[in-house]
């Protein structure tokens, strides 16, 4: 299957790591569909970060996320991509576990088919027990069966 | 003022970012003075995660950290190295302003004398007007003189 | 506001940190834009760089670049991706403070409204008295009220 | 001289970095042109990786690597960009070295030209004789002319 | 269990990245225990490398050490680090899996017990079938039982 | 040959890429022999920079660069380790190229011997052509048979 997606790129050298998490924050806040920032080397020396947010390719919710960085960051300019993008197919089933109810999302296409857990439930779990995430799959995995 | 710190730290090359962050998330809960990752590459053209966990170099709080980084994470060694660390004083006070209560964070020593309205309440005030960290810390100071 | 950038980009496994720094130093004083180093990892467990350089989308701009990057650089391909650019009305106004005369750029657009100091005479302020650039930022922003 | 070319890419958060080098592996033995790793900051903290895998543009060329992105990692989703590229002319020269035969790639266009031994060649000489690329390409320079 | 070792460090910025990669593969053929890269900024805007390589604190495996970063390397200076490590008591089993000879690593102590299959016969079973780690270890794992 | 060499440390999350890189110039023009950051991750999603200051491990020396990473950066706390270093024995020699004098950095010791021109020299001949780096040593290389 294949949608579009809007990539909102800009370089800041102005910000604090402090800043620039809240803003990354915010904008997930605001419903980005991802929000990543890459250490990157600017000029005069500068260790920068790029910061990326993805969002639908439609113009309202485009221009909502162009107004949005820039009130969140100090940037005075913001490029755009629109890329073309191929996605599986995805459901949603609800297991029943010796720890509760744990989500798993299923998907399929382009010839792959896979589960896996909601990282959110597994955090759940091992939040309570005081354990990894990887023991909290194992544990959900097991008890499943 | 000097004190001395302990670094834990290890390579991990068999985790997810999923896993790591929530490791990170629970050393800071357990009462590690700081936690940080940074990507490296190991041997075999791996983009690994050094984990580096300071914390108190008293025997008890060490052997206390090696074992929650063994149980949150994959490796198989930890190395530890203890620093000598030049320290500044600090003090808390409290502003008083237009925005609510605000602590200040204030530090001094070695020639400096500094002090920053915390990040904390920085960020509540910036969340619930929804502006950013720098706005909302202009609107502190300015509101307090 | 609208407008179009070209971002040229190639990545480098076989040139050196002090080769790089020079390119990026020469192609910033030709006029581009913008350039960026980014820390890649290519095939075979090379720890390259990903170098992006910003001109204008004009036809001369482009191949003046791209003939420049050649002879900077050891690439042999260069990617072009031209991208829709949001920005910020600009204007620059020009404080008389007690350090001297300060530029402030101003922004304005996508309803934000903002000013700052340039970092150029900032930096000039702080290297002439021995402090920060956040403590140089501090004196000029003071004494201008 | 110009092409495309066809950038593929996703995020991923939940592959270790043995996997991860796995999976660069075997794209690159399918015949990508280029296979690239870097380190980002995802959502919640996580210290993820942006893969990128280069290949030809044209539509079977792309859903062989989509298939083979969606098989190798747990990436949901692959973004496409097709960029121009410019490149440069390429021969390639064998040399006659008292180290055996080593093959030399020249390149030129744009107003460059340039020649460089294989890395391959030069790897080979320098694991024979216990010494660095850089002895190993001198010798092979050396005993050229 | 707790043992001592010795980490070498330079900073290089006069290195490709098809040299470095050259070099790590070399230091890791001569028995290093590991071997990192760390991209890092130098003086003067360098986007350079931190290579660390770990080894045995005895004096003549660091002096052979020390040897061979000179000798595969750019750099005039190495630092030595020598770090107190605390380590889980290995073992090694194997299993014997509809795959083949699966070998199992098996770690405990500090109130953890783990184990899992070796990458090098997970990577073997997934070349030979074309899927990735992931799901070569689901197998293995799977068909013990 | 060997020596020692003192390593300051600290993890910033508060200062911008800007403020950053002022720091990091005026650190080296106070005779750091060497000032390099890492991007990290810190704490609560913030993409932070590691700090590394090396300076001689006597007293006064150590104490001057505390003071003056605690003027230029925001941070409260400082950590020292001190690094036994090997370091090879150096001599420079100044060659009559038909580019001008361009001095040589001899290097020896540890079973190796090596000789490169002064980065500077090159950097000067290299600006003054409008060529690469590269093409200035191959320059001043071919110049001085």
């Amino acid at each position: 299957m294949k949608d579009r997606i809007c990539e909102l790129e800009c370089n800041i050298d102005d910000m604090t790591a402090e800043e620039l998490a809240f803003a990354a924050e915010r904008l997930m806040a605001e419903g980005a569909k991802d929000v990543t920032m890459t250490p990157v080397q600017m000029k005069k020396g500068r260790p920068a970060t790029l910061l990326t947010v993805m969002c639908s390719d439609e113009e309202a919710e485009k221009e909502r996320f162009v107004r949005l960085i820039f009130k969140y960051t100090t940037t005075i300019g913001i490029r755009e991509l629109i890329s073309e993008r191929y996605i599986l197919d995805r459901s949603e089933e609800t297991l029943d576990t010796a720890y509760g109810k744990v989500r798993c999302k299923k998907v399929s296409g382009y010839g792959v088919e896979r589960s896996k857990p909601e990282y959110e439930d597994l955090a759940r779990i091992a939040a309570e027990r005081g354990i990894s995430i990887a023991d909290a799959r194992e544990l959900v995995l097991g008890s499943k069966k």
